[in-house]
């Protein structure tokens, strides 16, 4: 399978862990996951990471579901979060995925850094660990990882290190960050890929400031194709239309913790996957969320019908 | 002036202090800013919060803020934050600003509390240093404060402090919160009234939680107020109709850091303050922000001219 | 082996792992570490810990290093740490390590538990997951988790969970802690083990206040065994001369991140491991402090002497 | 009164504020305080430091407290802390202060910094505001601000503002920063004075490493000063002896949280303040930790008395 590389673009669908009710991994519901997702439109996937509730699943587990993943995949490319607390356990990771054909790693700093220079020096350990010739996708996410990188330091690590190809952006707010990286690239540093996550909320300026794509878990993904689709296009204002009819139920999904069950409880609804069921910890949604998401999905539908007649 | 209750209901705008671009108070607008927010439909206000600049204020300037604000709100109430690292200084400021007529104070919780015990000890030492005749606002805003503080926590403080009258709302995720609380007072619990804010962004599922009305910045608080109507009449379609019109922005102001820039360049645009500027050290926006805004500011004119057109 | 429970006591050492200079696991050194560490007077051992370098271990590697020091323990008991961000990994190595023989597993909180139901939950969750037979000693180490968990939530845990059977006390300060269990056992609570960490630099008064021992890293475990032998004498003032005797280099040897460099350089010193290497990420003394620590030593080599020729 | 410079040395003792039993400011106890600090050898003072229970006074108690603080100093240099969340505030008292005669006013980040980018930016905003005329001493405390200041950080603030002309050092571990800062010197960076905190647990090392004195509230601070006397002279092995003889009391007097009440007791039963009680919400010793204490007394009183035999 070919790898990421600093031109890549389009949307990569994270991808959640199916589960039984009974806490198993639920490799049926893997397959059927994955055809839905390319169905909708994805480029490509990535797997393993936050929201595919990673730190829940032994090595056995993280590879096996990574070796289905890339074979009902086919040619399409799946990026492999290997985020772990030590670098053994990320070399070990990252070996076993690039070995079976995965398209690259991804990995997020370790909560403990605080200045630049922990944070350089984390990535330039990351880079001897798993080597120079595996693609890396440093994913920016201070809401979670509590880790602040700014734009100076991103791009030292950028400058340091040519197999990190791509940046999952998810800096809240972010969108100065993307400007910053093009105007650097503009004055001759080297480009690096962009797609961005935050729940796809800001996808329509994102795209706008320059980012090659969506990285993200949202339930309908063919919206983020679409809204990628007619960015390219220069289609701006088509774009925020359909954006503007998917945003309530993304702006409900977008809550800390909860998220999660609402993508699965979205994504069982649609046939994607066979239980909304998390492994423990997991929250759930009760009967009251559970009619708050039904609402936004009925409006949704009507407001997607609404804009096919416009058009 | 008088006092809130847990009854209160409606929308108290959290109040931006305007500043000139040198960085000195404007009296000049804190009046066009009181007249602006009363006639979008405020029912009261709640000044040096956050949102507020507060930190950034001399106490003699957060009283002078005061005694204008309240002199310009006639009867409305007005809410005044007071939260700082020590007793002492809540305690100053709140016998200053109840003696010039304020409805009530709020206070969030220092960011070193941690174990329930202490967050339950913080607000029995507030009650004990303002006084028990002192209504309190509990803001409740993990986000910010890093504080978490459980359904069951905040029950033990109100059940503790009955001048505690009101919550603001904004856990996030937060509408079980709201659920909880509503249950507990269902089997006998004594009711507090409940105003969201989160910057108005689950504003109708909270409302169909419970929630008494809501207390956030959102630049055009005419939208908070008319959803609260709209919902309060149980005509919950028609909240979210409008609401829905209104969030692309809602969305884009509420980004952490940026967001009070948002606000002011748009109440300086709506001519309700003079300069959009912060006190020292503040984000500002630069051109290609200023641009996404005013884009969205003329789609949601052209929805909300769409939508009348419906009705 | 036998398996700890409530009524353990002594010096359980906190086992470093040994690393070659080129990072590998230096198995010749576990044998020469656990045979030093018995030699000194340890009752037991804890590997894999924090200061046990675990997260860098791949998951084969910590359960390669736990059968070794289990076979050069003989029937000497070892307690292996298996904290890690999932309960899925902690499931697994918990059942590896108890095959082979473990006396117990050590659990620390994740750092992101906040509320006191957040906490009492995680550690039902991880009963739940290696089930109520394997005996479970909690990690109470704030200063490094920035999980603060009450001696009231503490005791919620230790009613709900009788194979929590131990405590690894090292809050700062927590002295009061262990007279707030003491006293709750003395009205009628189970007990609990308590085995004091935090370097050893309260232990004096730890086991006036009723601990059972220590279970920390500090490279003469022979001054934890003496220290605790005199306390359990009742002879507190010989055990105190002891220990201030050590304390220059106790208090040197706590330095946050430091401390496993000079632990390691005194091990090293001692012949008990071949190199003082760390695996990547980690500190190592430069000529500086290396010379520091010598001359620690050797006014601690002095001090000794004379206590000796006192007695 | 003379200024504070990039040469200045010794012991500033950081002093607490002396309160009744009521919680009122206890002035007469300021007077007995600063005697007593200035009998025992203090160089200087530093006041409403984190210690001195600074957050817990109004402006104005702020305010008087300097005032009698410099009148009973006479000719000697006192510096303030005048650290607070917002600007106006520390340019408001920075201003009242430094006309009343202090030497200079200490500033702590505030903890929401993280990137060396906010950290540089947030000490040229503290210059802005209180002018490039006021000597600063940048106060390094991450174990309580959470703020970690790289030495590479330090020197582009130092090499930007020549009126920040001190560093209160207290990182930990932060042997090796002094040694970095210390080399800089030496290659051609501008002087800065480091003084010293950290409960002076560190202090013979810190003195060797090349610090200029000490800064913290050791209730001994003859201690500090003799330490500090002796490593000039280059008898590092006579400053230790005395250092070792106060260990104990230090390590236990270094509790986080606990530390305030422990001097404070030993202030008051060394007759420097007339009550050992806090400002609400503070902690007291109960009997037990007073024993534990007394007891930590009497041993440090035979060994100074058997340390004078030996000389």
């Amino acid at each position: 399978m070919a790898h990421i590389t600093t031109d890549t673009s389009g949307v990569y669908v994270i991808a959640c862990t199916p589960f039984t009710d009974t806490g198993a991994v639920d490799t049926g519901s893997i397959d059927s996951m994955v055809d839905f997702y390319y169905e909708k439109g994805a480029d490509g996937l990535t797997i393993l990471g936050m929201m595919g509730e990673a730190p829940k699943l032994t090595q056995a587990e993280s590879i096996e579901i990574t070796r289905q993943t890339l074979k009902r995949s086919g040619d399409k490319p799946v990026i492999v979060g290997v985020s772990a607390p030590g670098l053994a356990a990320i070399g070990e990771l990252t070996k076993a995925v690039m070995d079976m054909g995965a398209a690259g790693v991804m990995v997020a700093p370790p909560s403990s850094l605080r200045t630049d220079e922990q944070i350089i020096g984390y990535y330039r350990n990351v880079v001897e660990t798993v080597g120079t010739d595996v693609p890396i996708v440093l994913q920016d996410f201070p809401l979670v990882t509590g880790v602040q990188i700014s734009s100076k330091t991103l791009g030292v690590i950028f400058e340091a290190h040519d197999n990190i190809v791509m940046l999952k952006h998810e800096d809240w707010p972010g969108l100065q960050k993307i400007t910053d990286l093009r105007e650097a690239e503009a004055k001759g540093r080297r480009r690096v890929s962009i797609l961005c996550g935050n729940a796809g909320v800001f996808l329509p300026e994102e795209m706008q400031r320059g980012a090659d794509g969506a990285m993200t878990g949202f339930a309908y993904p063919e919206m983020m194709v679409e809204v990628c689709r007619l960015a390219n296009a220069n289609r701006h204002d088509d774009a925020q239309d359909l954006f503007d009819a998917y945003l309530p139920l993304m702006r409900y999904e977008q809550q800390p913790g909860l998220g999660l069950a609402i993508r699965k409880y979205v994504l069982a609804k649609r046939g994607a996957i066979a239980s909304a069921a998390q492994r423990r910890p997991g929250a759930s949604l009760n009967a009251r969320a559970i009619a708050e998401v039904e609402r936004l999905i009925l409006r949704q539908t009507a407001k997607l019908e609404a804009l096919k007649q416009t058009v």
